[in-house]
Protein backbone atom coordinates (compact mmCIF):
# COMPACT_ATOMS: atom_id res chain seq x y z
CA UNK A 1 0.00 0.00 0.00
CA UNK A 2 0.91 3.20 -0.30
CA UNK A 3 -1.03 6.82 -0.55
CA UNK A 4 -0.84 10.39 0.05
CA UNK A 5 -3.02 13.19 1.61
CA UNK A 6 -4.20 16.53 0.03
CA UNK A 7 -6.67 18.45 2.51
CA UNK A 8 -9.04 16.07 3.14
CA UNK A 9 -8.67 13.57 0.58
CA UNK A 10 -6.42 10.72 0.24
CA UNK A 11 -5.63 8.84 -3.01
CA UNK A 12 -4.37 5.01 -1.33
CA UNK A 13 -3.22 2.33 -4.01
CA UNK A 14 -3.48 -1.16 -2.12
CA UNK A 15 -1.15 -3.94 -4.12
CA UNK A 16 -2.21 -7.98 -4.96
CA UNK A 17 -2.42 -9.62 -2.14
CA UNK A 18 -3.85 -7.00 0.26
CA UNK A 19 -7.01 -7.73 2.07
CA UNK A 20 -9.05 -4.62 1.21
CA UNK A 21 -11.16 -4.06 4.08
CA UNK A 22 -8.51 -4.85 7.18
CA UNK A 23 -5.73 -2.90 4.97
CA UNK A 24 -8.31 0.33 4.59
CA UNK A 25 -9.40 0.21 8.34
CA UNK A 26 -6.01 -0.33 9.54
CA UNK A 27 -5.14 3.09 7.84
CA UNK A 28 -8.59 4.84 8.93
CA UNK A 29 -7.05 3.89 12.71
CA UNK A 30 -3.68 5.17 12.06
CA UNK A 31 -4.52 8.47 10.23
CA UNK A 32 -7.34 8.82 12.60
CA UNK A 33 -9.72 9.07 10.05
CA UNK A 34 -13.51 8.91 11.96
CA UNK A 35 -16.13 9.73 8.57
CA UNK A 36 -16.04 10.30 5.24
CA UNK A 37 -16.49 8.05 1.52
CA UNK A 38 -14.44 5.87 -0.25
CA UNK A 39 -14.60 5.05 -3.52
CA UNK A 40 -11.93 2.87 -5.49
CA UNK A 41 -11.71 0.64 -9.06
CA UNK A 42 -8.87 -2.33 -9.06
CA UNK A 43 -9.17 -5.91 -9.47
CA UNK A 44 -9.97 -8.41 -6.63
CA UNK A 45 -9.80 -12.47 -6.17
CA UNK A 46 -11.44 -13.81 -2.99
CA UNK A 47 -14.26 -11.63 -2.88
CA UNK A 48 -17.42 -12.28 -0.19
CA UNK A 49 -20.14 -10.18 -1.36
CA UNK A 50 -23.99 -10.04 1.29
CA UNK A 51 -27.25 -9.54 0.63
CA UNK A 52 -28.78 -9.00 3.71
CA UNK A 53 -32.21 -10.87 3.75
CA UNK A 54 -34.27 -8.27 6.15
CA UNK A 55 -37.21 -11.57 7.11
CA UNK A 56 -34.30 -13.53 8.69
CA UNK A 57 -31.83 -10.42 9.60
CA UNK A 58 -29.27 -12.02 8.38
CA UNK A 59 -26.52 -11.43 5.63
CA UNK A 60 -26.02 -13.94 2.81
CA UNK A 61 -22.62 -14.51 2.51
CA UNK A 62 -21.70 -15.45 -1.12
CA UNK A 63 -17.88 -16.30 -1.86
CA UNK A 64 -16.22 -15.40 -5.72
CA UNK A 65 -12.81 -16.91 -5.07
CA UNK A 66 -11.82 -16.22 -8.55
CA UNK A 67 -10.22 -12.99 -9.85
CA UNK A 68 -12.48 -10.39 -11.18
CA UNK A 69 -12.44 -6.28 -11.82
CA UNK A 70 -13.53 -4.55 -8.98
CA UNK A 71 -15.78 -2.33 -11.19
CA UNK A 72 -16.81 -0.11 -8.51
CA UNK A 73 -16.34 0.03 -4.71
CA UNK A 74 -18.73 2.50 -2.78
CA UNK A 75 -18.60 3.09 1.03
CA UNK A 76 -18.80 4.94 3.82
CA UNK A 77 -16.65 5.90 6.68
CA UNK A 78 -18.47 6.22 10.63
CA UNK A 79 -17.27 5.00 14.20
CA UNK A 80 -18.56 1.48 15.56
CA UNK A 81 -17.63 1.16 19.20
CA UNK A 82 -15.00 3.55 18.81
CA UNK A 83 -13.12 2.72 15.72
CA UNK A 84 -13.20 3.50 12.19
CA UNK A 85 -15.73 1.00 10.12
CA UNK A 86 -16.81 1.00 6.66
CA UNK A 87 -19.44 -0.01 5.07
CA UNK A 88 -19.52 -0.91 1.29
CA UNK A 89 -20.71 -2.19 -1.78
CA UNK A 90 -19.33 -3.52 -4.50
CA UNK A 91 -20.18 -4.43 -9.02
CA UNK A 92 -17.55 -6.83 -9.85
CA UNK A 93 -16.82 -8.94 -12.87
CA UNK A 94 -15.07 -11.08 -14.95
CA UNK A 95 -14.73 -12.05 -18.34
CA UNK A 96 -18.34 -12.41 -18.96
CA UNK A 97 -18.69 -9.23 -18.23
CA UNK A 98 -21.87 -9.88 -16.26
CA UNK A 99 -21.42 -7.58 -13.22
CA UNK A 100 -22.00 -9.43 -9.61
CA UNK A 101 -22.87 -6.82 -7.19
CA UNK A 102 -23.52 -6.92 -3.43
CA UNK A 103 -22.82 -5.93 -0.10
CA UNK A 104 -18.71 -5.91 0.04
CA UNK A 105 -17.65 -8.10 3.06
CA UNK A 106 -13.98 -8.79 1.97
CA UNK A 107 -11.82 -9.44 -1.17
CA UNK A 108 -8.15 -9.67 -1.91
CA UNK A 109 -6.31 -7.43 -4.15
CA UNK A 110 -5.31 -8.93 -7.32
CA UNK A 111 -3.99 -6.55 -9.62
CA UNK A 112 -4.16 -3.40 -7.93
CA UNK A 113 -6.54 -1.33 -6.34
CA UNK A 114 -7.08 2.61 -6.59
CA UNK A 115 -9.27 3.84 -3.94
CA UNK A 116 -10.13 8.24 -3.43
CA UNK A 117 -10.87 8.85 0.29
CA UNK A 118 -12.96 12.02 1.40
CA UNK A 119 -13.16 12.54 4.97
CA UNK A 120 -14.92 14.82 7.33
CA UNK A 121 -15.21 16.33 10.13
CA UNK A 122 -18.70 15.23 10.69
CA UNK A 123 -19.02 13.04 14.16
CA UNK A 124 -20.79 9.84 13.16
CA UNK A 125 -21.09 6.68 14.65
CA UNK A 126 -23.22 3.10 14.41
CA UNK A 127 -25.97 2.03 16.94
CA UNK A 128 -27.90 -1.42 16.74
CA UNK A 129 -31.12 -0.83 15.51
CA UNK A 130 -32.80 -3.75 17.03
CA UNK A 131 -36.05 -3.82 14.57
CA UNK A 132 -33.79 -3.63 11.56
CA UNK A 133 -30.96 -5.74 13.02
CA UNK A 134 -27.88 -3.78 11.63
CA UNK A 135 -25.95 -1.39 13.19
CA UNK A 136 -27.33 1.88 11.24
CA UNK A 137 -25.93 5.79 11.11
CA UNK A 138 -26.63 8.21 14.20
CA UNK A 139 -25.16 11.83 14.46
CA UNK A 140 -23.37 13.70 17.12
CA UNK B 1 -34.50 10.42 7.96
CA UNK B 2 -31.75 12.30 9.18
CA UNK B 3 -28.83 14.37 8.35
CA UNK B 4 -26.02 16.37 8.78
CA UNK B 5 -23.64 19.35 7.55
CA UNK B 6 -19.95 19.96 7.03
CA UNK B 7 -18.97 22.93 4.93
CA UNK B 8 -20.13 21.79 0.99
CA UNK B 9 -20.86 17.70 2.09
CA UNK B 10 -23.78 16.56 4.03
CA UNK B 11 -24.79 13.09 5.03
CA UNK B 12 -27.87 11.55 4.55
CA UNK B 13 -29.72 8.55 6.40
CA UNK B 14 -33.06 7.44 5.15
CA UNK B 15 -34.87 5.31 6.73
CA UNK B 16 -37.10 1.92 6.05
CA UNK B 17 -40.60 3.62 3.98
CA UNK B 18 -39.13 6.57 3.11
CA UNK B 19 -39.20 6.57 -0.93
CA UNK B 20 -35.45 7.97 -2.07
CA UNK B 21 -36.30 10.43 -4.94
CA UNK B 22 -39.34 12.14 -3.34
CA UNK B 23 -37.38 12.39 0.49
CA UNK B 24 -34.06 13.43 -0.74
CA UNK B 25 -35.97 16.29 -3.43
CA UNK B 26 -38.17 17.72 -0.67
CA UNK B 27 -34.64 17.86 1.58
CA UNK B 28 -32.81 19.75 -1.50
CA UNK B 29 -35.41 22.49 -1.05
CA UNK B 30 -35.24 22.51 2.29
CA UNK B 31 -32.17 23.39 2.58
CA UNK B 32 -31.89 25.88 -0.60
CA UNK B 33 -29.31 22.97 -2.46
CA UNK B 34 -28.99 24.25 -6.11
CA UNK B 35 -26.28 21.97 -7.77
CA UNK B 36 -24.20 18.88 -6.51
CA UNK B 37 -23.75 15.10 -6.39
CA UNK B 38 -24.86 12.50 -4.60
CA UNK B 39 -23.54 9.01 -3.95
CA UNK B 40 -25.16 6.44 -1.72
CA UNK B 41 -25.95 2.66 -0.83
CA UNK B 42 -28.45 0.88 1.21
CA UNK B 43 -30.96 -1.48 0.44
CA UNK B 44 -34.88 -0.61 -1.70
CA UNK B 45 -37.48 -2.07 -2.72
CA UNK B 46 -40.40 -0.89 -4.79
CA UNK B 47 -37.58 0.06 -7.47
CA UNK B 48 -38.25 1.37 -10.81
CA UNK B 49 -35.35 1.55 -13.15
CA UNK B 50 -35.39 3.20 -16.58
CA UNK B 51 -33.61 2.82 -20.01
CA UNK B 52 -33.99 5.48 -22.13
CA UNK B 53 -34.96 4.45 -25.69
CA UNK B 54 -33.28 7.07 -28.03
CA UNK B 55 -35.75 5.96 -31.11
CA UNK B 56 -38.69 6.83 -29.15
CA UNK B 57 -37.88 9.21 -27.38
CA UNK B 58 -39.33 7.51 -24.36
CA UNK B 59 -38.26 5.35 -20.77
CA UNK B 60 -38.66 1.85 -20.83
CA UNK B 61 -39.94 1.65 -16.70
CA UNK B 62 -39.41 -1.84 -15.10
CA UNK B 63 -40.41 -2.47 -11.69
CA UNK B 64 -38.67 -4.46 -9.72
CA UNK B 65 -41.12 -4.88 -6.74
CA UNK B 66 -38.85 -7.23 -4.11
CA UNK B 67 -35.88 -6.53 -1.50
CA UNK B 68 -32.48 -5.50 -2.99
CA UNK B 69 -29.20 -4.13 -2.10
CA UNK B 70 -28.72 -0.51 -3.29
CA UNK B 71 -25.74 -1.56 -4.54
CA UNK B 72 -24.46 2.12 -5.66
CA UNK B 73 -26.75 4.90 -6.33
CA UNK B 74 -25.20 7.51 -8.31
CA UNK B 75 -26.78 11.16 -9.44
CA UNK B 76 -26.45 14.75 -9.81
CA UNK B 77 -28.87 17.83 -8.95
CA UNK B 78 -29.45 20.93 -11.52
CA UNK B 79 -32.55 23.07 -11.62
CA UNK B 80 -35.22 22.35 -13.08
CA UNK B 81 -38.20 24.45 -13.57
CA UNK B 82 -37.24 26.52 -10.40
CA UNK B 83 -36.80 23.58 -8.27
CA UNK B 84 -33.91 20.95 -7.38
CA UNK B 85 -34.17 18.04 -9.73
CA UNK B 86 -32.23 15.10 -8.91
CA UNK B 87 -31.14 12.99 -11.99
CA UNK B 88 -29.28 9.47 -10.89
CA UNK B 89 -28.56 5.86 -11.78
CA UNK B 90 -28.25 2.83 -9.55
CA UNK B 91 -27.09 -0.71 -9.35
CA UNK B 92 -29.41 -3.02 -7.42
CA UNK B 93 -29.01 -6.61 -6.94
CA UNK B 94 -30.71 -9.34 -4.50
CA UNK B 95 -29.93 -12.76 -3.20
CA UNK B 96 -28.80 -13.57 -6.78
CA UNK B 97 -26.22 -11.17 -7.13
CA UNK B 98 -27.04 -10.46 -10.51
CA UNK B 99 -26.79 -7.01 -11.14
CA UNK B 100 -29.60 -5.00 -12.59
CA UNK B 101 -29.60 -1.70 -13.56
CA UNK B 102 -30.59 1.59 -14.86
CA UNK B 103 -31.75 5.07 -14.91
CA UNK B 104 -33.59 5.46 -11.22
CA UNK B 105 -36.95 6.63 -11.24
CA UNK B 106 -37.80 5.42 -7.74
CA UNK B 107 -37.35 3.02 -4.99
CA UNK B 108 -38.41 2.94 -1.06
CA UNK B 109 -35.97 2.31 1.30
CA UNK B 110 -35.78 -1.49 3.24
CA UNK B 111 -33.46 -1.43 5.32
CA UNK B 112 -31.28 1.34 5.55
CA UNK B 113 -30.25 4.65 2.75
CA UNK B 114 -26.53 6.09 3.44
CA UNK B 115 -26.57 9.35 0.92
CA UNK B 116 -23.40 11.99 1.07
CA UNK B 117 -24.16 14.93 -1.05
CA UNK B 118 -21.44 17.54 -2.61
CA UNK B 119 -23.13 21.12 -2.96
CA UNK B 120 -21.76 22.98 -5.17
CA UNK B 121 -22.64 27.29 -6.20
CA UNK B 122 -22.43 26.59 -9.57
CA UNK B 123 -25.23 27.47 -11.81
CA UNK B 124 -26.76 24.75 -13.53
CA UNK B 125 -29.99 23.92 -14.84
CA UNK B 126 -31.50 21.83 -17.62
CA UNK B 127 -33.72 22.58 -20.82
CA UNK B 128 -35.42 20.60 -22.81
CA UNK B 129 -33.50 19.42 -26.31
CA UNK B 130 -35.89 18.99 -28.68
CA UNK B 131 -33.41 16.35 -30.78
CA UNK B 132 -32.98 14.19 -27.60
CA UNK B 133 -36.19 14.56 -25.99
CA UNK B 134 -34.91 15.02 -22.48
CA UNK B 135 -33.67 18.17 -20.36
CA UNK B 136 -30.42 18.35 -20.80
CA UNK B 137 -27.33 20.66 -18.47
CA UNK B 138 -27.20 23.97 -19.07
CA UNK B 139 -24.94 26.36 -17.92
CA UNK B 140 -25.15 29.57 -16.65
CA UNK C 1 -19.40 19.12 -24.46
CA UNK C 2 -19.68 21.92 -22.04
CA UNK C 3 -18.47 22.46 -18.12
CA UNK C 4 -18.09 24.79 -16.09
CA UNK C 5 -15.57 25.14 -12.85
CA UNK C 6 -16.23 26.08 -9.22
CA UNK C 7 -12.95 25.83 -7.24
CA UNK C 8 -11.45 22.03 -7.33
CA UNK C 9 -14.54 20.75 -8.89
CA UNK C 10 -15.88 21.01 -12.92
CA UNK C 11 -19.03 19.41 -14.19
CA UNK C 12 -18.62 18.36 -17.50
CA UNK C 13 -21.32 17.56 -19.93
CA UNK C 14 -20.44 15.69 -23.02
CA UNK C 15 -22.82 15.42 -26.17
CA UNK C 16 -24.52 13.10 -28.85
CA UNK C 17 -21.14 11.38 -30.92
CA UNK C 18 -18.41 12.28 -28.31
CA UNK C 19 -16.28 9.70 -27.35
CA UNK C 20 -15.80 9.92 -23.58
CA UNK C 21 -12.12 8.69 -23.01
CA UNK C 22 -10.78 11.16 -25.88
CA UNK C 23 -12.53 13.68 -24.76
CA UNK C 24 -12.41 14.02 -21.56
CA UNK C 25 -8.42 13.73 -21.69
CA UNK C 26 -8.39 16.66 -23.85
CA UNK C 27 -9.98 18.64 -21.71
CA UNK C 28 -7.67 17.77 -19.09
CA UNK C 29 -4.88 18.31 -20.97
CA UNK C 30 -6.56 22.27 -21.74
CA UNK C 31 -7.40 22.70 -17.98
CA UNK C 32 -3.50 21.40 -16.90
CA UNK C 33 -5.95 19.06 -14.34
CA UNK C 34 -2.90 16.16 -13.92
CA UNK C 35 -5.08 14.46 -10.70
CA UNK C 36 -8.35 14.03 -9.47
CA UNK C 37 -11.49 11.69 -9.92
CA UNK C 38 -14.68 11.45 -11.93
CA UNK C 39 -17.98 10.05 -11.52
CA UNK C 40 -20.38 10.15 -14.43
CA UNK C 41 -23.52 9.14 -15.66
CA UNK C 42 -25.20 9.55 -18.54
CA UNK C 43 -26.15 7.06 -22.46
CA UNK C 44 -23.50 5.24 -24.53
CA UNK C 45 -22.96 3.40 -27.67
CA UNK C 46 -19.91 1.70 -29.56
CA UNK C 47 -18.85 1.21 -25.96
CA UNK C 48 -15.86 -1.09 -25.03
CA UNK C 49 -15.46 -2.93 -21.98
CA UNK C 50 -12.17 -4.62 -20.80
CA UNK C 51 -11.05 -7.30 -18.53
CA UNK C 52 -7.49 -7.96 -16.97
CA UNK C 53 -6.45 -11.70 -17.68
CA UNK C 54 -3.59 -11.32 -14.89
CA UNK C 55 -2.33 -14.76 -16.13
CA UNK C 56 -1.55 -13.31 -19.76
CA UNK C 57 -0.86 -10.10 -18.78
CA UNK C 58 -3.06 -8.97 -21.27
CA UNK C 59 -6.53 -6.87 -21.50
CA UNK C 60 -9.69 -8.85 -23.02
CA UNK C 61 -11.66 -6.22 -25.14
CA UNK C 62 -14.84 -6.72 -25.90
CA UNK C 63 -17.41 -4.54 -27.73
CA UNK C 64 -20.84 -3.63 -26.62
CA UNK C 65 -22.04 -1.57 -30.13
CA UNK C 66 -25.88 -1.00 -28.91
CA UNK C 67 -27.22 2.21 -26.61
CA UNK C 68 -27.12 1.46 -23.08
CA UNK C 69 -27.29 3.27 -20.32
CA UNK C 70 -24.00 4.68 -18.76
CA UNK C 71 -25.16 3.54 -15.37
CA UNK C 72 -22.23 4.80 -13.67
CA UNK C 73 -18.37 5.57 -14.85
CA UNK C 74 -16.03 5.84 -11.92
CA UNK C 75 -12.27 6.58 -12.47
CA UNK C 76 -9.01 8.10 -11.61
CA UNK C 77 -6.80 10.56 -13.20
CA UNK C 78 -3.04 10.28 -12.80
CA UNK C 79 -0.23 11.39 -15.55
CA UNK C 80 1.08 8.62 -17.54
CA UNK C 81 4.68 10.16 -19.91
CA UNK C 82 4.13 13.18 -18.98
CA UNK C 83 0.23 13.37 -19.48
CA UNK C 84 -2.80 13.10 -17.88
CA UNK C 85 -4.57 9.55 -18.20
CA UNK C 86 -8.07 8.59 -17.29
CA UNK C 87 -8.00 4.66 -15.61
CA UNK C 88 -12.21 4.58 -15.76
CA UNK C 89 -14.12 1.63 -14.78
CA UNK C 90 -18.02 1.37 -16.08
CA UNK C 91 -21.45 -0.53 -15.55
CA UNK C 92 -23.93 -0.63 -18.67
CA UNK C 93 -26.90 -1.97 -19.47
CA UNK C 94 -29.74 -1.86 -22.02
CA UNK C 95 -33.47 -2.61 -21.96
CA UNK C 96 -32.80 -5.91 -20.50
CA UNK C 97 -31.31 -3.85 -17.04
CA UNK C 98 -28.77 -6.80 -16.79
CA UNK C 99 -25.58 -5.08 -15.67
CA UNK C 100 -22.41 -5.81 -17.64
CA UNK C 101 -19.37 -3.94 -16.41
CA UNK C 102 -15.36 -4.04 -16.43
CA UNK C 103 -12.93 -1.44 -17.65
CA UNK C 104 -13.68 1.31 -19.75
CA UNK C 105 -11.76 1.56 -22.69
CA UNK C 106 -13.94 3.85 -25.00
CA UNK C 107 -17.56 4.45 -25.42
CA UNK C 108 -19.81 7.49 -27.19
CA UNK C 109 -22.00 9.71 -25.93
CA UNK C 110 -25.34 8.39 -26.95
CA UNK C 111 -28.05 10.92 -25.20
CA UNK C 112 -25.65 12.85 -22.86
CA UNK C 113 -23.14 12.51 -20.55
CA UNK C 114 -23.17 13.98 -16.90
CA UNK C 115 -19.49 14.19 -15.06
CA UNK C 116 -18.55 15.24 -12.32
CA UNK C 117 -14.30 15.78 -11.64
CA UNK C 118 -12.91 16.51 -8.41
CA UNK C 119 -9.07 17.80 -9.12
CA UNK C 120 -6.51 17.34 -6.76
CA UNK C 121 -2.68 19.11 -6.27
CA UNK C 122 -0.98 15.84 -5.46
CA UNK C 123 1.93 14.43 -7.63
CA UNK C 124 0.38 11.42 -8.88
CA UNK C 125 1.96 8.96 -11.93
CA UNK C 126 1.82 5.63 -13.41
CA UNK C 127 4.77 3.56 -13.83
CA UNK C 128 4.95 0.00 -15.46
CA UNK C 129 4.93 -2.57 -13.07
CA UNK C 130 6.88 -5.54 -14.63
CA UNK C 131 5.47 -7.98 -12.51
CA UNK C 132 1.96 -6.84 -12.88
CA UNK C 133 2.09 -5.98 -16.88
CA UNK C 134 0.34 -2.68 -16.21
CA UNK C 135 1.02 0.78 -15.16
CA UNK C 136 0.25 1.22 -11.81
CA UNK C 137 0.34 4.38 -9.83
CA UNK C 138 3.21 5.99 -8.21
CA UNK C 139 3.50 9.12 -5.99
CA UNK C 140 5.64 11.91 -5.58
Amino acid sequence: MDWRQSDTDYVVRLDRGEEIMSTLTRFLVEQDIRAGSIIGIGAVEETVLGYYDARSGEYLRKPFPGEAELVVFAGNITMVDGAPFIHAHAVISDASFQALSGHFFSGVIAVTGEFQLRTSSLDIHRELDSAIGLKLIRFG
